[in-house]
């Protein structure tokens, strides 16, 4: 019975998460709340034949009034009800071709990758306190493990890698001081996906593939196996190395 | 025959830094281009008593133009030679006493400790290419380390901790782009000292502990230990774990 926001949900991995999230029986998902800048046609599709089950609330994660109402509405949807959990996913992927030295868009990366994701968490932090799961799933990268920086230096968006960074230990502040109450925040990476964020079809999962392992994360790991973690998904087929594949999808943790 | 410039050198470690250059003798040390947002009684008359070997330059590192119009003074300074040491040390430490929940100045450390970095370092960048030593230390501090954030809980200053994880991230993505090019970029960890910033005398190591033991890594470690990597100061007597000690002070580099 547990009900859930989401930030970013009119394409893309976002979209995945409200429809996967809608495959699940209403025993274990109650309400689902989707949130963008503006409505789209296939979140708007998904939501009216929802039968009520999922509801579109719009919400600029750059803006924190547009955020403050945005929690207000999504108060009065629950009726009285916390909200179990919230997942950050909202956020851009910005380049720069020549290289770090060109690199003009690190505000605008941090404003929504990081200060939007911290400004939406302190919002809707008393809805969670009064909700059971009191879970938050910051969705986040590799990219931003500085450890694995070597591997990613081909990847040419120096401000994704280093926004992703930030809200890395973001969540970990938020995770330590949180652990004590019963929190659990996860800065959850949900593999290279075929979106218009990932880049599309040169990538590895589907946004479906990304969703349904990123929801098992959420649901079944421990505040002990992820709180203040960077947990890869596991993913069949994708979980050992194999030729031609750079990355693996097994479930552990990543380095930070 | 190094030139170095200097940010944020009106006082604590950065007038530190000015004042151990000058000890040093000409041969080592050329040329020291100090810089702040408005000069101080204290730097002023270091710079005033250096024979000119010490010149002062305006430079508020949250302003474009203002780093525009300092690379050009500092190029004018230099007479047709290059820069060889940039060491970002302008930086600030803001709190959050009710716990990261109450965070309202992580947009304003990430524009002094991340993007001002950023904006000098490409304003100066020109200037470094043309130089011996190739060399640009970012001051940051093991509080930005994701892997030790347990052991910095008690430290009320989320902002500082998140941005410093992001200047770090910042450093690895220059290093890696110019290594190739003879460049080495550190994010350098001074030490905890006993300055404004610092918090005064409860810190481990004067200012001109930290200045003297950070010069070393610059001059001495090779571009192959330090080269996007997190030292920290080698301090004779703090190089092993003492009682009553949180930190020590080995060379090595933090994890991150």
């Amino acid at each position: 019975m547990a009900s859930f926001f989401i930030t970013g949900a009119s394409r893309g991995f976002g979209l995945a998460l409200v429809k996967e999230l809608l495959a699940l029986p209403t025993s274990k998902v109650s309400k689902i709340i989707a949130s963008s800048r503006s409505d789209s046609s296939a979140l708007s599709e998904v939501v009216n034949s929802s039968s009520g089950r999922a509801e579109w609330v719009k919400l600029d994660v750059t803006d924190q009034e547009s955020i403050k109402k945005a929690a207000a509405e999504t108060e009065a949807k629950l009726g009285g009800k916390g909200l179990d959990v919230l997942i950050n996913n909202a956020g851009i992927c910005e380049y720069a071709f020549q290289g770090t030295k060109s690199m003009d868009n690190l505000s605008s990366s941090f404003l929504v990758n990081v200060q939007g994701v911290h400004w939406v968490t302190q919002a809707f932090f008393p809805l969670l306190e009064k909700g059971q799961l009191k879970k938050v799933a910051n969705i986040s990268t590799t990219l931003g493990s500085i450890s694995l920086a070597e591997h990613f230096v081909q990847f040419p968006g120096p401000a994704y890698k280093i926004t992703k960074a930030a809200l890395n230990a973001l969540t970990v502040q938020w995770a330590l001081d949180h652990e004590k109450d019963g929190f659990t925040f996860i800065a959850l990476c949900p593999g290279w996906m075929k979106t218009e964020l990932g880049g599309g079809d040169m990538a590895d999962l589907t946004a479906e593939q990304g969703a349904k392992a990123s929801l098992d994360i959420i649901f079944n790991k421990s505040q002990k196996e992820v709180n203040g973690k960077l947990p890869k998904v596991f993913v069949e087929g994708w979980d050992k190395p194999a030729p031609g594949r750079a990355n693996v999808y097994d479930g552990t943790n990543a380095p930070w």
